[in-house]
């Protein structure tokens, strides 16, 4: 089929058949034909017709299962300096979010998604638990600023591990998947993979993450020494390099939701740094993607310019664990129903 | 009690008391002990602090029962040419949103969120449905380019029938309420008192509505000769002369939600206008109110910085019905959840 993305090189990764942009259209006719002044939805409207190409149908299905994947890994350039938190944080929260007492547990709730934490490469010890989907690449990546963060079989594994945990859940029966994360020091390493695929300066990518501001030099300093440490900036190396282990795996979960024709919905910056990665290697999966949320990092902004995805919400929210793409999942549910649900002008009209 | 503000003068407006901005305050140190970042929760944990000041409780409570009540009404100035619309599409409507098939149904199914429409005074036959709270003050109002839109007797009926839908809906359970409206010609309206309570010029305030904008020099020009045949700038009066019966019954029903303390989700331009009045009339509601949606129009947006309110969405909806309300609700719901679900940071870092 012409235009299909075969995988992008990696042999965990799926092909992609790009969205269908007719359908797309399609959509948006009937969307000016319903009984409403056209365009008066807004970006629902965009969200709508976004739906109707990823599912090659001019009404796109009700979104009724929507679920959360959180990738948790630990970083070895957490050695830096550039957290306030140990790295033992990123297991303690691995075990609230089991226990149904993260922040994304609660928002979770109300928009009645599941979450599932993936285990991607935590270093200190997880808690056996049910909701633990155990596929350990690494423990944690190697100090960026010694060589590269993943070798390409860890790099390799965790792209599989992600594409994985994506299938799985579709295969369950999610028709929509958020992507978060979980892991300390993860937005210096978002802010290095962000940077180096955008050409853009490290002091405008870097920002407090879960820190504070008075992190933001340290960090600076450190994906500085690291984008010239390493120079390439094919997007396969520079994940290597610079990136996590779940950066890894969200490229590759949303890589598996666009060859399934499922929506991704990203959360801030590490999943836009992940974004940023996927699209490069396979790059019809930029059409399946839906940004949550406007992230307050910086390197989040750039990396949604970069892709040209337009977010739902801007909550000024900064924390991670797919709860921006969970608030948004309301949104986009309510634009799935549209075509479904609203009467038509014709009918209102005479 | 001190600051208690009693009904504004009108009778069927119940008394206020202020929202406890103690309570507010606690709920923000509360927040600071929850298990992320300070403040990574960002606008969430501003709309969590209201919702504690709302119900005079650090720890607000669930809200589980959203309802949205859209008041429907008629427009004198229609006869002025203001709208693409006959004024017969004002009872079309109704009948959708009782049939479950507007765009407002749609979104309520979403966010679990019942409608109600109330009709204040729709000018053209209504069917009857169980549905539909029959609560017609006139056939519409008056020209405003003729005498005063509404009289003292029809406003304080509009506005008692606003403030009976709300007591209503909250005695059947619902602890969140949404407000919204139906009118052909009420952009126009709402426009009017917009600019006559914050002083603008009608260029600034008057915007496309449901007709387009060929539609906004005509109304612009309506506009203008309203506030200089009404030169009256005291919100009792600018309501009468220039506002709707759905503009009154919406400061009655915020006014009564405040009264209730139960929070007031505001939809677009003409609940922004509407809470202009309320509060004016009954300054002790502003503390209940959560801006929904940043509507498209222009005095959407002048009457939301005067309110000093920031909205929840952006979603450059300009529809009505409480569509941007409801849309809403979700991330107000998950802000009233954190502090009940959330662990605390010393259960996390030992």
């Amino acid at each position: 089929m012409p235009g299909v993305n075969r995988g992008g090189g990696w042999p965990g990764l799926p092909a992609v058949t790009p969205v269908d942009a007719a359908a797309g259209d399609r959509a948006r006719r009937e969307l000016d034909a319903l009984a409403k002044p056209p365009g008066s939805l807004g970006r629902l409207e965009d969200l709508a017709a976004r739906l109707a190409a990823i599912a090659g149908c001019a009404t796109p299905p009700a979104l009724n299962r929507p679920a959360a994947l959180v990738f948790a890994a630990d970083h070895g350039v957490v050695s830096r300096g550039v957290s306030r938190w140990p790295r033992e944080v990123t297991a303690a929260m691995v075990g609230q979010i089991v226990a149904g007492r993260a922040a994304c547990n609660a928002i979770a709730r109300v928009v009645g998604a599941s979450v599932t934490v993936v285990d991607v490469g935590v270093a200190t010890p997880v808690t056996p638990h049910p909701g633990v989907t155990h596929a350990r690449v690494a423990d944690g990546t190697s100090d960026m600023l010694d060589g590269p963060a993943m070798s390409p079989a860890q790099a390799g594994a965790a792209l599989a591990a992600g594409a994985d945990a994506a299938r799985a859940v579709i295969a369950g029966g999610a028709d929509l998947v958020c992507v978060g994360d979980m892991g300390i020091g993860n937005t210096t390493s978002a802010a290095a993979v962000v940077a180096a695929l955008c050409g853009a300066d490290p002091r405008a990518a870097v920002g407090p993450g879960a820190s504070g501001s008075r992190f933001v030099r340290r960090k600076e300093h450190v994906v500085r020494a690291a984008l010239e440490l390493h120079r390439s900036r094919a997007a396969r190396d520079v994940l290597m390099c610079l990136g996590g282990l779940e950066h890894a795996a969200i490229a590759g979960a949303i890589t598996a939701c666009a060859a399934a024709r499922v929506p991704a919905v990203l959360d801030g910056v590490n999943a836009g740094a992940a974004a940023m990665c996927a699209v490069r290697m396979v790059p019809a999966v930029h059409g399946y993607l839906i940004a949550g949320h406007r992230s307050h990092e910086p390197a989040a902004a750039l990396a949604l310019d970069h892709l040209g995805l337009q977010p739902v919400l801007d909550l000024e929210m900064r924390l991670g664990e797919g709860t921006g793409a969970l608030l948004a999942v309301p949104a986009i549910r309510a634009a799935s129903t549209l075509l479904r649900d609203m009467a038509r002008l014709d009918e209102v009209a005479g």
